[in-house]
């Protein structure tokens, strides 16, 4: 970032402080993610303290006096700078998260990062004893700081508002819930339409995959994603995630099950997804705020986008399967490119989100966004929670876990008290079928492309449009300068409509 | 700790403050074993900039004006309080690194953080390379650097004290200088003695060893060590090390050579000694800078004690060497014990100090040290390095380096900054004979135990004696209070007669 930086040496300090933030918290997310991947067990107590030692000291600085005055001085000359260069845009962010980050107390910033990295320990362990009562008190304890982190903002339109803008800035609860109610309407709908047909035969998925073979196989996929080895790494964890220690190193992992390979493959190619959005922001904006995603649905878009509309199409695959009939002959050598697409894009509600459809994944979300409205509106009580995903799974899904493994502790992230993040998932299903669109428009070999095992031309395009601007600008004003369009679900919906009734007749 | 902090909030304040400390930099190494085990190739210089980072920040803390002042007060409360008591070791550790940390500007600090993370993606790429060339302007950065630290030190009786006092407190270059002259002298007639003799066949032990065999004996080695898998873990790096994140979370790397299985062996037992003297560290000491080995010299001692007294000795082989046949039966089944005791007891002076015997490896550390002093003083430059060190070493040790990889750029120190350092390595040698002798006359049963593969009354005893104490106490109190005396050449080199003499007839 050099635009106006030689000639004001305050602006230099100011990005000097962000390098100190910056390095603070790409170090706590080193230590979570070897915490996911590496840590003895016997070190969950102390990790989590660390890491919320290091949040502690990057909430001190953000919120410290220096900083506060370089940024109100710098704000003041925002007006003079090109209004999309990167200072302008630095300032923009830098602004908005401070005046976010001077609501919260530093007491609150250190017990909230201290309970969440217990609670995670806590939610291992729970969740491999399927006994939620063990994670029960630390889940209240979440969302009792949830619910105070919210009060923070007060007077908030929605309690849900606050906790929504941290990963989804300038979304309002309200809007999330009106586009929601027309998914719910026109995906339900469609959902009951498609289960009425003949399912393809999934049968063909079924077989026992070497967990060795599996490993060169997801790296095999993720090279053929573009993902850049010399700038990151793939590892395994119980749940699949990317975190950026900085752009030249991005990591991702991935799990592995002997009895599935579907799962570690399309895990892998939806944390590429994010990875090489991270890897393709702009090498200026690296060890500065604006060198991340700039949102959680943008992020979600992309790895959607990789996953589904372009893993699970029939063009992706005529490339990509004749790689894993190499490698799983024994399974896939009798089986069609045909039958493999039908099968992996079989619609069958499931309890787990991560292993669901296109078609029932958004109903996950809307499962998750109610119990999380409702917890944190007391009108239900954590301890509600077993029974309540019960009765809505049976609700949208028509189907009830047996335990809450497959249940209420599937999921890491009220764990670590991302209570807010859920909405941004299915808004990135949506956001991706808007850009699919697009560049469909604008590639129009795309198709073709793909069906050589070209990534390139699609990788592109998404970083000229998308990666390279990091943060710069807000969610909303990037799918407007991409799409012409605000988040609108009818592109996601037609997708799977034209999809879904082609595959099932 | 407890002792005096309930009663006294400003104490426990600045507990608090070396607790931030701590964090950062533990933060640091978790980053740096990362940079050594994990990191992508191209995140070099970035992983270099965030661990310069925290290493500011700690440093910033640490000499900051709150710090100083509470320190200054709770140390004059110091004489009130038990003399063996925890907060009194600590208030002086805490008061001697404060002097220390206070004569270093922290535009140093940030500066030998960074040159030194970078020199080692350079060191790196120099010795993949054998190009010492491409090295030499960082290793002059750095010899620059660490002679103006000792600068900040001045006066100073030599030049290299301050570098030594940040690896072994309260040791001065010219005691180190009178120990190696006797050693010099005794160790070098003794290897002439030996050299005249008829070696042992070595022969015996060469063949192809599997990694992944190699692996589970490593593993194995270190259980039977008493390595406590659930607060560690081992991996692999280029050069092991050990590394302690927190006290339940103390790592160690090995390196895993297909010609060699010794050196994976032998240095898996050698940082497993370094180890589990951290493991083996009082709990209330966690987290507090009196929660790491008590210097450089007291943790070799412990390494090379479980390495070369214990390890290459008769008595541990009885169990050990059985497991090892049992791994790679098809080397091993012909060799008796007996002769694999005598073979890895070989004497033969190499070019890697890694790969030394026991005999040879002080006369690796003497050419180190010359060599320090040497630069230092500006009596050689650092572009004389690669011919120095091979004049050196074929002045100790009767071989020259074909190329600079087995010459100066086969240890990682330099490249780090850790000059000062080397001499540690001879130390602890000396030390670790210093408390064998003291263990086996406490432990009568000592040697049937160890023949009997149990190493539990061996740990016990060095817990009690020593690993509990964390750095309570100075390595001279703790050489003194554990055996009665000072550090002493003697029982090293009568260790030393006793062994080879006996081996070589």
């Amino acid at each position: 970032m050099t635009d106006q930086s030689e000639a004001n040496p305050k602006l230099n300090r100011l990005k000097a402080i962000c390098g100190e933030i910056y390095d603070l918290n790409t170090a706590a997310a080193l230590l979570e993610w070897d915490q996911q991947v590496n840590m003895p067990p016997a070190a969950g107590q102390d990790r989590a303290m660390q890491i919320a030692r290091l949040n502690l000291l990057a909430h001190q600085i953000e919120t410290s006096t220096e900083y506060g005055e370089l940024l109100e001085e710098m704000t003041s000359l925002r007006h003079q700078m090109p209004p999309e260069s990167d200072d302008f845009c630095l300032l923009r962010v830098l602004q908005r998260n401070y005046l976010r980050a001077l609501r919260i107390p530093d007491e609150y910033v250190e017990e909230f990062s201290r309970e969440t990295g217990t609670a995670f320990n806590i939610w291992e362990k729970a969740r491999a004893a399927d006994d939620f009562a063990m994670f029960r008190p630390a889940l209240e304890r979440i969302f009792n700081l949830r619910r105070q982190y919210s009060e923070f903002f007060a007077p908030h339109d929605h309690i849900y508002d606050p906790l929504l803008e941290d990963f989804e800035p300038g979304l309002k609860t309200a809007e999330v819930l009106r586009i929601f109610a027309i998914l719910r309407e026109e995906q339900t709908a469609l959902l009951q339409e498609i289960m009425a047909k003949t399912p393809p035969d999934s049968q063909i998925l079924a077989g026992n995959f070497a967990a060795d073979k599996q490993w060169l196989l997801t790296k095999e996929s993720a090279s053929l994603i573009g993902f850049d080895w010399k700038r990151g790494r793939l590892d395994k964890s119980t749940h699949p995630f990317t975190t950026t220690i900085n752009l030249n190193d991005v990591r991702i992992t991935t799990h592995i099950h002997e009895n599935n390979l579907i799962s570690a493959l399309y895990s892998t190619i939806h944390e590429c997804g994010h990875a090489i959005y991270e890897q393709g922001i702009a090498p200026e904006l690296n060890r500065s705020p604006l060198g991340t995603g700039a949102s959680l649905a943008i992020h979600e878009s992309q790895s959607r986008l990789w996953e589904n509309i372009v893993g699970r199409s029939r063009d992706f695959l005529t490339t990509f399967y004749p790689r894993i009939q190499t490698a799983f002959p024994e399974t896939f050598n009798t089986v069609s490119l045909e039958n493999f697409y039908r099968a992996i894009n079989l619609v069958c509600p499931s309890l787990i989100r991560t292993e669901s459809d296109e078609m029932t994944y958004n109903l996950h979300i809307m499962l998750r966004l109610e119990l999380e409205i409702e917890v944190l509106e007391k009108r239900i009580a954590v301890s509600d929670l077993p029974d309540a995903w019960r009765s809505k799974m049976q609700n949208y899904l028509g189907i009830t876990p047996n335990n809450d493994v497959d249940g209420v502790l599937q999921d890491v992230h009220w764990a670590t008290g991302a209570i807010g993040y859920f909405p941004t998932y299915a808004l990135g299903n949506l956001i991706s079928a808007q850009i699919w669109q697009t560049a469909s428009r604008d590639l129009p070999d795309l198709s073709q492309q793909l069906r050589n095992g070209n990534t390139v031309a699609l990788r592109n395009w998404l970083h000229e449009k998308l990666y390279r601007h990091g943060s710069k600008f807000y969610p909303s004003e990037l799918v407007q300068k991409i799409t012409g369009s605000p988040i609108d679900p009818k592109p996601y919906l037609d997708y799977l409509k034209n999809k879904y009734r082609e595959i099932y007749n």
